[in-house]
């Protein structure tokens, strides 16, 4: 039986305190061994019936990581467009990927229709298989954070444009854009709740059946 | 600037590999403080836009259970049926819920309509709520594992009669059913991989672009 102290435990809670989704990053580079030993946390998720259907595209060229921020930009736009008032005036502040200086992006896909796992756990909820994706791209978050880097995860994006710009198999969807990188500064609050977008939730009600 | 030790490093790549998907569990009781320090993670995931979209049911009631179960029962007897030759012998007898012993158990939705948020990176991508609940679901495993309990997920089921049987309002979509308790047994190795269904992945393959 392997068992975790309660000094772990305490560290565990302020990991996730402080994770945060990052859109300030030093433009600083990334060695690859470091991203490599985050990487490896995918291949510990849980993933349906084994099936492991992450596929993972890094984007190092020009041309893919400006197609992506042309595709962010636009969708931001389309956004911004659909506020008015003061939640216009504060969305247009935000800031809201780190795409132009974080030196690591990652677009995150799920195989729709992978062999692997002969389907275990996805016949009546296949779902499961992107869920799966976004399990192990929290534990690369995680662990990311535990050697100091901030992820940001963007959704601001056409994902079918994204799919075709980069050039995947047509089973893949994307589940997320990921950058990384060193954060410019590190906080424990939200962006979206400095800016006075959203606040959290102080407690989780659970409801009884 | 909060950083963390080489140490802490090491026990979380521990806590990841340890995390496995429990289906054996003891019948043990759990207190309701442990339980609660474990869903406290919840409030600690990052959600789109801050919109916290997670409900949490917890079934008690030997009515709730008995439909949960029933429910499980159905799809795993169709998803049976949908295999043939050595899958179908090896699928036989795979245990694939532990929903008759596992002391706590929870139906974990998504609210697909909530307006925390505003709607702020949901906009072309609406999925991100889920994934937000998968996010916080992902953190109650590593969690829950941290203090020695087993959570098993179980994706067996029709989700549309889980939220009828659980009377939950009608935005809510099913993220993930738990199964929670003490694991009869500590495994580093999928039970899947044990009983030859399927084997993980040794390397995480990264396409470039």
């Amino acid at each position: 039986m392997t068992s975790f102290s309660e000094t772990f435990r305490q560290e565990l809670d302020q990991l996730m305190r402080w994770r945060r989704d990052v859109r300030h990053f030093r433009t600083d580079p990334i060695e690859d061994d470091l991203i490599d030993r985050c990487l490896a946390t995918f291949n510990l998720a849980p993933s349906v019936g084994l099936s492991e259907p992450w596929r993972v595209v890094r984007l190092n060229s020009e041309t893919a990581r400006a197609s992506a921020l042309a595709n962010y930009e636009h969708a931001n736009t389309q956004a911004l467009n659909g506020y008015s008032g003061d939640k216009a005036k504060i969305y247009a502040n935000l800031k809201l990927s780190g795409m132009r200086d974080a030196p690591v992006q990652f677009a995150v896909f799920c195989d729709d229709e992978t062999e692997k796992g002969a389907g275990l756990g996805a016949g009546t909820m296949p779902e499961m298989r992107r869920y799966s994706v976004v399990a192990a791209i929290t534990q690369f978050w995680l662990s990311a954070r535990a050697e100091g880097l901030g992820v940001g995860w963007v959704s601001i994006l056409d994902p079918d444009r994204l799919c075709q710009d980069l050039n995947v198999p047509d089973q893949w969807s994307l589940v997320g854009y990921l950058c990384v990188g060193w954060p410019e500064s590190d906080e424990q609050t939200p962006e979206l709740e400095r800016a006075g977008w959203e606040n959290r939730n102080l407690s989780l009600p659970v409801v009884e059946r």
